[in-house]
């Protein structure tokens, strides 16, 4: 590996200056705005992907925004990974929170901040790279290779089973390679073995067919925030926080003692963690330890409630309507569709007196599991071993990535998480960044995958 | 009064196009962008004053924007009256809700509409052009004026006080005329003879440094979503209506046979009004009309709130932060410093584990009631009798005027509040607008009453 090692040192700014180039693409799906920038984001991964060396780079159309696939399929006999992965991006709102442009990408303390910069844009070059030095080292791959970047995974991924269904001849592989999470903390990497489904909606409420003057009409007509402020607070029992939609935990299994003393075992720091984010305290459903609460239970987040004035000063005005949206982060056996049937059956029995609701469902995705005993697995345990020095441990981890449950059933595969990023690098959040420690190692952990799966 | 109908027929077009100039002029005053335009409405006035005939119109420069007073003291023996009124305007947001934008004042269907047309330019252009028929017809007034028009009304005229204070000598009249109040509905003028005071706040809620994701983080730490959804519902019994702040009823005065009984004299129709403004039902404290509701009862109002993801689509974020702004209206003997520090102590009491709350106190003030007895108050039920045909009843009006209470303490004179709005002209809402039968005959009873008190 000495020789990857010189030619990624040799490389690196080259590198970097890429990097930045596309993560410079404001590629947010969420956006129609962004459109465009769609196009232009997918459009440099495939001229990167071609100056590599790839083969039948292409973007496939979809309704929404393109899919890339490429391929390398010269080595016979040696097994072939489909490299899963994302260029859309979240969206940036609060700007005015970001120390530096989230489309500006800057290096600052031996991370990279940009919005993408780990969330996905980031990880994703780190398979362009490690394929490319390979190609360049070896003029050929160890192994066969399929790529499959999308750009709606931040929108939920509306296109991309439909087209694994159409292709999943084309894109059959013996495993799916995807860089989309984090290690356990810095030093500690991780492979995730679990991560949680995903559905979510969003509402609002109206009270009244226009804004009101408190003053001629305060206390004697429904206030939508009033209304939305006791609808929303039905959906948590204060006290344990759990949710309090009838059926919510249907399917959720009883925590084992084996997968406690597991999550025990990676000696997570509960108080490091409330510092760093600066929280008054961890707070979730009784009984839980943060791992367990964010790795095999189920929660029901509020990710936005707006209605009334936000201007400067006071308005005196009683709003005639309230939003709220809503996300659900699913586990084992929960049926995400009857969860989002439920919790809407929930948002309708709770709506109160003088209040209508209009509710859009949005998106559902199942929850993921796999045996870490998986040859593939573990081979991957082994390259992290010999970039970090420290054996990759196998985790739950609490975010979704709802296509991983389509990859694993229909190309019946299955499916290595090998992320590179670190929990603290604000995902969706400001100031995202990239510990380009983890750049560094990623490379060489990624071809060390490559040269020995 | 045959001559004055003429003459405001023969006037009407040119009546109206100064008004609809004066309306196009954004001067809210909360918003520190529209500083100019406040210096340009107020300068409108005063050219239309003085064009009118009145004397010593003067912009008193204030740390704010600035007061402008006028006087014609020409008619010894008779009684001097101090008119008060303002000229800055609400905010307009949302603004999309306008069927034509609030500063192109349009006339349609007998309305005028725009942001200020009734709330207050509306009506204190009824005074200016009141003065200038009787001083064009007439060639002198039939009583003593003065004019005291401010432009930080609907900002809780943070530098009026002082100015009385400062002015008192100067401002000494035998009664405060103000027109910023409504008619109870069309042809049924009123003249209040109570308002309610006024306390406010805004607060924000941190839960952590930095917005996180739903994923890694989601049901592990506080969301600052679900902690201000706890703690604003917590303000209220969901089932009886009733404030639940420690002693924010301390100083309600029970509700006298008497005064319900003059209430219900008013045939109030509930059933219209629920319908007209398209509410699911009316909605209050158990126990009260809706006239008792808004006209002696207290009420806390949420008027914003506001945190998370409001734009396109989903965003999996566990915001940090939620902010949420509150006014209270206030009867009787209530103390609005003492309710304001009963509701910031309720806040911080009720803040949930694990988030930070930072609270800023806003204005208060009195409410006011005054003895319909009195004879400027009969006297304008007179000038309204007729014009309009019908004898103005006496009302308690929920809306606050904060000014009035000061007006009545620093001058000790009576206030007679004839307005001429009515109920549903959307003040502080989208699609203000005059009624402009009320514009007609506002002109004519104001006439009446000066040539009459």
């Amino acid at each position: 590996m000495n020789n990857y090692r010189t030619y990624f040192e040799q490389n690196r700014e080259q590198h970097l200056d890429e990097l930045k180039e596309w993560l410079s693409i404001p590629s947010i799906s969420a956006l129609s705005q962004h459109k465009d920038d769609m196009i232009r984001a997918a459009q440099w991964l495939k001229d990167s992907l071609e100056r590599a060396g790839l083969e039948h780079v292409t973007l496939n159309e979809t309704s929404g925004h393109p899919i890339l696939t490429a391929d390398h399929l010269h080595a016979e006999g040696a097994p072939t990974l489909l490299i899963y992965g994302h260029y859309d991006v979240q969206p940036v709102d609060p700007l005015n929170l970001w120390e530096t442009p989230p489309f500006e990408p800057t290096e600052r303390g031996g991370k990279l901040y940009a919005r993408g910069a780990t969330d996905d844009k980031g990880q994703v070059f780190l398979h362009v790279k490690a394929l490319e030095a390979i190609l360049k080292q070896e003029g050929k791959l160890p192994v066969n290779v399929k790529l499959c970047i999308e750009g709606e995974e931040e929108v939920s991924s509306p296109n991309l089973v439909g087209f694994l269904d159409a292709n999943a001849e084309k894109l059959a592989a013996d495993a799916v390679l995807i860089s989309d999470t984090s290690l356990l903390e810095r030093g500690k990497p991780a492979i995730s073995t679990g991560l949680r489904g995903l559905c979510s909606l969003e509402f609002k409420l109206n009270t009244a067919n226009t804004d009101l003057h408190s003053g001629s009409f305060g206390g004697g007509v429904p206030n939508a925030l009033h209304a939305i402020v006791s609808l929303l607070n039905s959906l948590h029992d204060e006290q344990t926080g759990r949710v309090r939609v009838d059926g919510f935990y249907d399917g959720v299994l009883p925590l084992t003692e084996e997968l406690r003393e597991e999550l025990v075992k990676m000696q997570f720091d509960e108080a490091k963690l409330q510092s760093d984010l600066g929280l008054g305290s961890l707070f979730g459903e009784e009984g839980f330890s943060f791992l367990e609460r964010t790795g095999v239970r189920p929660t029901l987040e509020l990710n936005g409630v707006y209605g009334g004035f936000q201007g400067e000063g006071t308005k005196t005005v009683i709003p005639k309507e309230a939003r709220a949206k809503i996300t659900c982060r699913l586990v084992a056996n929960q049926d995400p569709k009857d969860v989002l049937d439920k919790i809407i059956r929930h948002l309708k029995e709770h709506t109160p007196v003088g209040a209508k609701i209009e509710i859009t469902p949005g998106e559902t995705a199942f929850a993921f599991n796999i045996d870490p005993s998986h040859p593939f697995l573990q081979k991957a345990a082994d390259a992290y071993e010999a970039v970090y020095g420290v054996r990759a441990l196998f985790t739950k981890d609490g975010g979704s990535i709802p296509i991983i449950e389509a990859f694993s059933r229909v190309l019946n595969a299955p499916v290595v998480l090998m992320g590179f990023g670190l929990p603290d690098e604000n995902l969706h959040a400001p100031n995202e960044h990239f510990n380009l420690e983890n750049f560094d190692k990623g490379l060489l952990t990624l071809v060390q995958y490559l040269k020995t799966v």
